[in-house]
């Protein structure tokens, strides 16, 4: 197929988002599973969390002391207490055995449910209680309250903190400690969520090696595959890595076939206009592939298509640039979003911060720049400084920085000192 | 040993940084460990990372174009095009068979080595490549180079991007896709890192019941030993989840037991002044605790001390409120921090932020406070809004937040509209 050239590969010259709203548009939230609680901490919730009971299932009391009625120490006051009889007493996870009455108290904790009959609490602080204990008086069936308190003082109500059939969470939540908190107090064990997408990551080229194996000129080691699955990680997708196809038809089919079992596969390498058609044309026997030029830097050129997986399913493909920088930039705009959206997450893209810019952003031909920059805050203000030479194949420039810079497409400079947008890589979209 | 009370546990009232300064001096990072690359993401790297070869190993070529001498093309311009001969071609991942010599090129993919000889890179665009092409003139042992170049145009010298022996990464890093993508660019497979702490987790009470079982009337189900887990497991450590302990002393002294194989044990409840004293003595019995009130709402009390583990390790021991959203504010005050130390992070505590806050905090007894609050962002400035009634007994306001507002322990009331510093719970201490 290769005499072909490239007149089978429709090509196109996008912007950023209309990149971005044509590949979302071929990603849906993915079906539900049901999960233990621990283990679907960062997914999302399916459906709404309705609470079973009251919580708290009894009134209870908020402090460690004795349960009264407010009326048996209307009078009572530091300098004449009011004694009461100790009628029992009430831990938490007991149920109440006794009864108050006028003029009678049953010893309570905190958490305790409150005795019928008693409609307020006092706590040990405004009783003898301490002064007992430390005079080694042992009388224990009375107690001299000090204050007087009002009906419901220190009571807990049922169902104050939730009532029966309350929807407590809402689907589309994402589970972290909290959440996960509140479904175990209404006794869930195990939850609904939707499914973590499988993200098969392929790296082409002849001459790559994986890492750990020995380097013979002119190869070099394969970056991307553990870059992009490390991005895939942290976006929430599982990664499946397929490790390097070789520029030959057999090793090409063989393992996009392999990565076909999937959410999404995503290729490194082999997918702009100046290589070589045997990746193109591989990928063009599975199903569909466009060719795009996209107007940023890095990242130019990138390939979109839907493959056919087994059984019929249509497999989303992310061709990204073989060079780690761009492939790591262009992942973050496309595929990081796309496995969120599967994830059943609401906010896609990274948050942006406002920063002051410490070094000019040069933009020589009209694309949009995502610049890595180590964003610090000083004097109350962002500031957003560039780790070195720009140059897209220094993947030690990303390492160090915690975001991305944003020159627009429109402008051939961004001076230093100007307010720039910040894509801020390391913060969670929830935030904001 | 009940009848003793509280007279044999040293108690004292601390400020949160007294808390912190005396929970986190007794935590150190953990041992070194290897791991294969991508089991890393998330750890902290061990060792400076020195790349063992130039990156790129061998200069070359920026383009998709031809090789050549500079000088071979000094005449050369649109109108008068200078005729090369090309005497082979060279891919990326191969080792250039053919020599460049006064007027001859080799034509050479992006990536791929420069051929000796040669001392710059002609683009496609800059020769009759694709006018050739076009014009289906099969003649590929000449091209027309249309424009004069400099020398070393379009060639990446050897080790631009890293030199031999040059130091990568700096022990202490984080690893996250970019340092992985770097360490993986230098060949290894496998890194070391600090070791990830495991942390066992016990719930304590006779009215707890796991979610998933059935909760008899005066019952209520064990929330924190999964709320707790999940923030283990989002600070980064490893939890060891021992279940629920009875207050009694076989229960308690077999789960306490089993928890001491761990970094680091943390117990929820029965650590109070107000709670029986068994949880306290049989903690006491494995080795030193102490009983603090922390001037902070929610989560005043607090338990640290140092048990014994088995060969004689010391683990240090956290005691947790039993309140939930105590035991959830105080953990990521001290357990998270505790946690990165182990990791071998720098920065251990949350970052804050200044946001305008819509809801007055009240305070009433000289704590810090920490109010849950949901922080957004608007005309350009962050804005903190109350999750709702601050009881610490409800986890839904914990649920809906991102923040935790705080209100200083000198001041009475932080007042709507007034400035507050917030601790943003999702971002990564990282950030800044």
């Amino acid at each position: 197929m290769k005499e072909h050239g490239h007149h089978h590969h429709p090509e196109s010259m996008l912007s950023v988002e209309q990149a971005f709203a044509r590949i979302l548009a071929f990603f849906n939230v993915l079906e539900v599973e049901e999960r233990p609680l621990l283990e679907a901490v960062g997914q999302v919730l399916a459906d709404d969390a309705v609470s079973p009971f009251d919580i708290p299932p009894l009134a209870n009391s908020a402090l460690d002391g004795y349960a009264v009625q407010a009326s048996s120490v209307r009078d009572a006051s530091p300098a004449s207490p009011v004694v009461l009889k100790v009628v029992g007493s009430v831990s938490a996870g007991e149920l109440p055995r006794d009864k108050v009455g006028p003029g009678t108290a049953v010893r309570i904790m905190t958490g305790a449910p409150v005795p019928p009959g008693a409609d307020a609490i006092v706590g040990f602080e405004d009783t003898d209680e301490t002064d007992r204990k430390r005079n080694g008086k042992v009388r224990m069936d009375e107690v001299a309250v000090r204050v007087a308190v009002e009906t419901g003082n220190a009571v807990r109500p049922a169902g104050q903190d939730v009532a029966k059939g309350e929807r407590v969470l809402e689907a589309g939540v994402p589970l972290r400690a909290a959440e996960v908190g509140v479904l175990a107090s209404m006794g869930f064990a195990r939850v609904n969520v939707f499914r973590r997408p499988i993200v098969s990551i392929l790296a082409t080229g002849d001459e790559l090696v994986q890492p750990g194996e020995s380097c013979p000129p002119g190869s070099i080691y394969n970056i991307n595959s553990f870059s992009i699955a490390s991005a895939v990680q942290r976006a929430g997708g599982v990664p499946k890595l397929l490790g390097i196809a070789r520029d030959n038809l057999e090793s090409l089919q063989q393992k996009i076939g392999e990565g076909l079992d999937a959410d999404m596969l995503i290729t490194t390498a082999g997918v702009s206009k100046g290589d070589y058609d045997i990746v193109k044309d591989v990928l063009a026997q599975r199903g569909k592939i466009e060719l795009w030029s996209v107007r940023m830097r890095p990242a130019k050129p990138l390939a979109f298509g839907v493959l056919r997986g087994p059984q019929g399913r249509q497999v989303p493909h992310l061709g990204l640039p073989g060079n780690p920088v761009s492939a790591l930039v262009a992942f973050e705009q496309f595929g990081g979003p796309a496995i969120r959206k599967m994830l059943g997450l609401k906010l896609l893209q990274y948050p942006t911060i406002e920063a002051v810019l410490e070094d000019p952003i040069h933009n020589a031909d009209g694309r949009r720049v995502y610049a890595r920059v180590v964003v610090t805050k000083r004097d109350g203000a962002y500031h957003a400084r560039l780790t070195g030479h720009q140059s897209s194949n220094l993947l030690t420039s990303m390492a160090r920085a915690n975001g991305l810079a944003i020159c627009p497409e429109d402008l051939p400079v961004k001076k230093a000192g100007e307010i720039v947008k910040v894509q801020m890589l390391d913060w969670p979209a929830e935030v904001f």
